[in-house]
């Protein structure tokens, strides 16, 4: 199965949708990574069964808990992770979190905006920030010319909803303001971390991971998890200094801003 | 003096900097708008003097109090000039109130990025759609074909730090992530107005006003808001359907997302 080789990988929003299928489909590579950090925000609760059951099945799975909009969760994750890694880096990191309320210009509201926001913006830079020791420590460790998911990098799920350049094409469809607005954000921290982490040559990239059946998707969607996941993993194989800095979709096509 | 011909404008974030010299320079326009609404925090505060100054010599000068963050004070804002208006539109809402604090990579907390995308992208959404019923009621009332400042218009004080595309370009000049982050949600709030104002024929642009000499730009910057603000007022003067949805500079030019 194609896919990058990773020693180490963290996954946020974990427990269920594309989360929970690049978790599976990380542990069902034939090379493994030797720790998978899946994190979801009540990894106990209802919603981390799915988890447990798998870390029931693999050594190598950590569930950790983590609140992406919480400063000091995040910090406690950052610090399990690294106990865990006793020594070693964190070669990729998958920020994957994130909501989609449905939001029109007639229904927005300023809560609307804020909430998603910290989600789906603010959160993917709390995590990266924390994260940020371990992922230079996988980069310095690394033996590996250029950029890779093997070596050290940042991966933002973003949406070809975030390109304001596309909106034309998709806006009737589902216009989402308020997601459309923290994605689009999203993407320029992207751009930021790609200028920022360049010299500690982590990889930093947003991806589409196309319109996908998922609780956030809706069944009405094009594709389903599988192939969508089946796309990323090739991707993220895939990709080098060529996708630094830019927002690529499940099928390895760049997208505009 | 070039400019658009508008019967009637609102400028938030007016007590100072671009916000000030656009108000004064519609009053001296040799065919002034017939009401000039200036918004500000604390109009009545030590921040509002010059403000209060020229509206003692300016009748079609009208000082509204408005805090862009808080639904009810846009509300009440909304309300007063409504009054003024005696059954007249708003031809012109320029979204010009924002704030750029010094913000790395390393220094981000969630605090900044939230602070900054409330006033920088919360606040326009809010007035834009507390006023879109006046600025619906100008373009209803307008003879005009086709789109202008002069018929119905919301302007957005945009930035080229906000251009991802542009990011390697400004980056290590001036990191300001939180104010990137806020203001390419702001592009893409402008993008979705545009989209879901067309058929009321209200035109929706952002605008560039190049790094200038304020209280936000320093004394660093390249130009003075006097020469800013020459370029804004002719490029509102000349926008149209063409302009509709992009990001523009202050001399005219178009920036990619």
């Amino acid at each position: 199965m194609a896919g990058p080789q990773c020693c180490t990988v963290l996954v946020t929003g974990a427990n269920r949708g594309i989360g929970l299928e690049l978790v599976t489909r990380f542990l069902k590579q034939p090379n493994p990574p030797k720790m998978v950090f899946a994190t979801c925000r009540d990894p106990e609760g209802p919603k981390g069964q799915e988890l447990r059951n798998m870390a029931s099945k693999h050594s190598n799975l950590k569930i950790l808990p983590l609140e992406a909009t919480d400063p000091a969760s995040v910090e406690a994750a950052a610090k399990k992770a690294e106990a865990h890694l006793a020594g070693c880096g964190l070669n990729l990191l998958i920020n994957n979190a994130g909501i989609m309320p449905p939001c029109s210009l007639e229904s927005i509201t300023a809560k609307d905006m804020l909430d998603v926001y910290n989600i789906n913006a603010v959160g993917p830079m709390l995590v990266t920030k924390a994260f940020l020791p371990l992922l230079k420590k996988a980069a310095h460790a690394s033996q590996q010319k250029g950029m890779s998911c093997g070596k050290a990098a940042i991966v933002n799920m973003s949406t070809i909803l975030a390109s304001i350049e596309k909106t034309p094409e998709t806006y009737f469809f589902m216009p989402v303001v308020s997601y459309r607005c923290s994605k689009a954000a999203l993407n320029m921290l992207t751009k930021c971390q790609s200028m920022g982490y360049k010299d500690e040559g982590i990889l930093c990239t947003a991806i589409h991971p196309g319109w996908v059946k998922t609780e956030l998707g809706s069944d009405k969607a094009d594709i389903t998890v599988g192939e969508s996941v089946n796309g990323i993993m090739k991707v993220l194989g895939n990709i080098s200094e060529k996708q630094h800095g830019v927002l690529v979709t499940w099928e390895g096509n760049i997208l505009p801003w």
